[in-house]
């Protein structure tokens, strides 16, 4: 018996060995024929590259989410955590869909998610290298050779985009490839199921990046168009959306060691950067997000606590704090136990080593590692003033009302050519929508709050950092006492949050329509009359981004086709919140000495980790009186054979990061098995270096989802749509 | 490759169902030699009836913990939790053993233990049912029939001993049988070993009940005797005792799925007890214990801060306190997953229906199960007031003094058998040890604040259970204000800590010895006034307790014959404090829902573990060194093949509870294989109900000791005792 097992092992092992590194660009599938063919993939590898066949042509984006279209009539699966916005848009204080869920019995009973919901379709890929880097005269300066790019990625965007596409020009390889993706948008999104809070988003904050797991996190929307079956902005005879491809969801779920595939849009890895580049993110930049999202959390729970309706509107900011800061807290603790910056300084010493072994490579790359760590000096040098200046707008959303008001008033006059990326036209309903949205979240008192926790930042900044037009308008000094700024601040704050009309949806609707930045001053409206004075400011450090990025562009190609090619070619680029495929297999792993993460879990775990009266953990009644019933009963379509129970989560090697929450996974078939929602926390730091032993994704397998369908929301349309073997009450 | 693995499954889960239940009397071994065959055990079973043969023989209690003889010159192996007494007793300020550790390099430097330790080898175990409960007439009242039994145990104790030689005349199946067991009791116990506290206690409170454990609870202990090699006091030139038996200890540890024997002492199970018995611990005393000692820890744990001495004073009282505690609340949760009081409600049922199923059972046992619900409904009526009674001794060691010196004057004048069994001869070196090693633990400012707390506790007895002479002496009355209550009591605890001696040891001594209560009264010491004045009391309340165990020993065995009756006669009796065998297998388990606890752990985790500054999980600097070496060096003589390092802890299934704590672990062939220490939190319900899918013991590896010895400590005297196979700087 113990050979036997030590047979097990070894091939378990060999497993694991095999598994890969790489958020892969489609295209680059076929060159992994071979590792595929290794794992047991019977298929063609090369369907993977044609965007528009199956199953690519199924995988959609949400902005921000990955998901996927799983029926012709444009019903689409992702995370419950991913329609979030969708849910809070349609909550009321009487009727709060995150804790309820919801199911649309019928078409018509399904809620428009709002004006920002958008659902992208990846149409087109097109390598534009040449035409944003090709023939860049060398002695044009920093600055210049900046915007000179952005103007080329502006007008190949414009080239591109036509009413209902939307295009891309994005960077891989540290600007050494450039491409052009083209997106089919589609404006008018709605809510069809999302489960209740607690099955969707069960065991809360305290589960979230751990295992083992029981969350239900699936949710339907649905893609709708104009009759014309292009895509048209929210209407009431607007039609379901006909995609060309949809994914079949599958009765039978993984099982353990089954081949995987993850296809959705990963947001944004680190793994190319360089050694002083992750050092300042391990060492400056994660642990102060950590500090300020501690006390940010802090202030908008007192405020959620003492009102209801406060609770409600900053929810979705809430769990985006406590997410950011928990995956923080993680990379810096795999980081510190895994010594991630020593691995990163032997990995860029066996770069530069291997570099310098052979004189035509040294000629051709020798130089760049060396200039990028001069640009990161450089950058460092105002770090804090950059980040303090950058979290005014993030902390409050009347002071970004302001700026997006102002600028849209500041651009308007020029070409669209010339105007900056984020107020050129293209942009314009977008941001109209973000002001008219605005109305759902915005809370004042908590605007306040966290905007003042910004100026406090800002009146503490060394005398060589300050924001000048924040120390004008205040009356701050380097080096003041603390309880003097604080006192100058809250004046400040009566004065600004009481001569502002930009709380009210009407005002700032208006004021964002055909006005100039002269009618706009006339307004003597605080916010707008503080962006006013910051904007001069906002303008030089824009001219300092452009002289970084210029030079940035000389050399980080050059680092990245040394690393390219110390691969032999064979290199996923990092993250770019563009479409990729990533593989793996079903398995478990040890996270520590002595314990095993098994690799699936079952409706027992989810009883056994109800509590009554824990808003994270209790189980809703009727989801209770189901898996007791379904374990009654023993039998049923979606129990596995092997667990004996009817699976809820489970655990597999993909390789994946944010962005990918509500990505499909694959079997070989290209049938949806599950969708991707987390990473386990021993897998966090992975964005910076991916370690296959420990790395694991955590994804809710499609039994689950069908059960759920079937046994508790007895959801017999959507049953229908997705062609599930068993009807409600069938059996 | 998944077939493989069902049928490997198939064999772990045969192995578990196998796994029984039992804390097994020695001569009960040989009826479960089937079992133990299926196991795979070759040995003969009938080895562990004899007491004085192999390996028996070495199996030794330490009052409270178990431990073994593993040389021929006396020395022991058990618990570093075991030996924290000693490491107490010789610590000072300056040099505090609890950290440190202990080496004794040379037998001249083997420190004594102080004057309470003892060693108890078991040397004949005899069967007295006849003798203690046969032919007593039926009408005897109640309280007279529980005085009778217990002075026939006293008779039959006083005719057992001899000097050098403790008998005791124990309980078992709820008084059904009666054994009388005769102990050599060797009174010069030496500390020779122990670990620094981050090693023998790695993890702390954290990771006591735990998985995956990293804990080397290993201490060694050496036995004096008399040059004629008798038990006798501890003095210079007493000499090491020869055991006749004594077990070698393993360099081969364990391996997964190891048949193991488990030799030792276990305390108290409750296995036997009723429904409503159970019921009163479920619902009343457990969750009192919880809370009263979280009470009582914070007490202490305040005082701790405020004084380093203090901190050494209460140190073992804060660990057993924090013990219990976690016991407790660890009962109490798995109970409540466990469903504990339905299944035992349903064990009842069961046996109701066996006995109803047959008349000459009705007969025979139809009426046991509602006598004793009466009887325990009699108990609960003043159950508050008993306990509170209880803990004025247990919270302040001051009264316990004062109790132990009145009741010794008190029983003086009487026959030796009319004597209290506390308080009979025999027990006057062991009172006067205690009164002695006071020394050591009494912290006035503790002793008050545990003391006041029982008083407020006292104050608030409802007003059918008052303790008069402590509302006399107070000025108490029911219903009383609380501040009012705490007043009069922090008034009367200022006169009783001013007007007492017995925090003197010499005094203490002094008035323990010849004194009648007539010259103890004459002191005026407020201490002894008022366990004066509370002994009335006292004697009323052991005058209820006979009635009880009167009536208890009259139904008590008819139920438990019932049982045995329905068990086929193989079944085990709850545990009592006298030596027992269990047995199991080394394997994981899952905790839960997509958990597995592996079976073994490293000295990697010992490292993953390590955080430099916290207290519990602090590795010391030459243990992590040693660490680093060894896994640089790779192999080794302790190294597992398997595991590719040197194991740490491992679990068991064997059946175990307080009191085994440094049992030996023993494989087929009898010989040490590790330590027992503690149990998964899963596992701490079986004191009531146990559950053998989920229930494990840890124990630790004898590798790692023997690699500690060689590698750490560097203890070149011990190996060689040990006959161990490779001496320190050998490789």
């Amino acid at each position: 018996m113990k050979a036997r097992l030590a047979a097990l092992l070894a091939l378990a092992l060999g497993a694991s060995a095999r598994a890969d590194e790489g958020m892969w660009m489609p295209q680059q599938l076929p060159d992994l024929a071979d590792r595929l063919e290794k794992l047991g993939f019977t298929g063609d590898a090369r369907q993977f590259a044609d965007l528009t066949g199956q199953p690519m042509g199924a995988i959609v984006s949400l902005g921000g989410c990955s998901a996927s279209f799983v029926s012709a009539d444009g019903l689409i699966a992702t995370n419950h955590h991913c329609v979030i916005g969708a849910l809070q848009f349609n909550s009321t204080p009487e009727r709060n869909l995150l804790e309820e869920g919801f199911v649309a019995r019928s078409r018509g009973e399904e809620l428009w998610n709002g004006p920002g919901a958008r659902v992208y379709v990846t149409v087109s890929v097109k390598e534009v290298t040449d035409e944003i880097t090709g023939g860049i005269e060398p002695q044009l300066g920093d600055a210049q050779r900046g915007k000179l790019i952005e103007r080329r990625v502006k007008q190949r965007t414009a080239r591109c985009e036509k009413p209902g596409m939307r295009c891309t020009v994005a960077s891989f390889f540290e600007g050494a490839r450039w491409f052009e993706v083209a997106q089919l948008e589609i404006q008018d999104v709605r809510l069809v199921f999302a489960p209740p809070g607690n099955v969707g988003n069960f065991g809360g904050e305290t589960d979230n990046w751990m295992w083992p797991r029981h969350s239900g996190d699936f949710s339907f929307y649905r893609a709708y168009v104009g009759k014309d079956g292009s895509p048209r902005p929210h209407a009431k005879d607007n039609v379901p959306y006909h995609p060309k491809r949809w994914l079949k969801v599958s009765p039978k779920g993984v099982a353990e060691d089954d081949l995987v595939f993850v296809a959705g849009y990963p947001g944004r890895t680190q793994r190319l950067k360089t050694y002083r580049e992750v050092k300042e993110q391990m060492e400056w930049a994660y642990p102060g997000t950590v500090r300020r999202n501690r006390d940010l959390l802090a202030i908008l729970e007192r405020l959620s606590k003492e009102s209801k309706e406060t609770a409600i509107r900053v929810n979705p900011r809430v769990r985006g704090l406590a997410n950011s800061m928990k995956n923080r807290e993680g990379v810096l603790e795999g980081a510190a136990k895994g010594g991630l910056l020593e691995k990163k300084a032997q990995e860029e010493k066996a770069l530069v080593a291997w570099i310098d072994a052979d004189p035509a490579r040294k000629a051709e790359y020798g130089d760049a590692l060396a200039a990028l760590d001069r640009i990161q000096a450089e950058k460092e040098r105002t770090r804090e003033r950059d980040l303090v200046f950058q979290s005014l707008t993030s902390s409050s959303s009347l002071l970004s009302a302001a700026r997006t008001v102002w600028r849209l008033a500041d651009d308007r006059p020029k070409k669209d050519l010339d105007r900056d990326p984020a107020f050129q036209q293209r942009e314009w309903p977008r941001l109209r929508e973000y002001l008219e949205r605005l109305e759902r979240s915005l809370d004042l008192r908590a605007d306040r709050a966290l905007l003042r926790y910004a100026l406090v930042e800002a009146a503490a900044l060394p005398g060589d950092q300050r924001i000048p037009p924040l120390d004008a308008a205040i009356g701050l000094a380097p080096g003041a006492p603390t309880d003097e700024a604080g006192r100058k601040i809250d004046a400040f704050l009566d004065r600004l949050y009481t001569g502002t009309e930009l709380a009210d949806r009407k005002t700032r609707l208006e004021l964002s329509e055909r006005k100039t930045t002269k009618e706009l001053a006339a307004r003597k409206d605080t916010f707008l009359e503080l962006f006013a004075a910051l904007r001069p400011f906002e303008r030089q450090l824009r001219e300092e981004q452009y002289a970084r990025d210029g030079a940035r562009s000389r050399v980080g190609p050059v680092y990245a086709r040394a690393l390219l090619a110390k691969a032999g070619g064979v290199l996923a680029p990092d993250a770019n919140s563009t479409l990729r495929v990533t593989y793996g297999v079903v398995k478990g792993v040890s996270p520590r000495d002595g314990l095993f993460y098994r690799p699936q879990t079952t409706l027992a775990g989810v009883l056994a980790k109800h509590k009554a009266g824990d808003e994270e953990f209790d189980v809703p009644a009727p989801v209770r009186e189901a898996i007791r019933a379904q374990h009654a009963r023993g039998a049923g379509p979606y129990v596995d054979p092997k667990l004996g129970d009817v699976p809820v989560d489970f655990l597999s090697s993909v390789d994946t990061t944010g962005g990918n929450s509500g990505s499909a996974v694959l079997n070989g078939r290209g049938e949806l098995v599950g969708l991707l929602f987390d990473g386990t926390w021993e897998t966090i730091a992975s964005d910076f270096i991916f370690d296959a032993p420990s790395t694991r994704s955590i994804q809710v397998d499609s039994r689950y989802l069908l059960w759920f369908l079937t046994d508790v929301a007895k959801a017999t349309n959507l049953l229908e749509e997705l062609d599930a073997p068993i009807a409600v009450g069938a059996r």
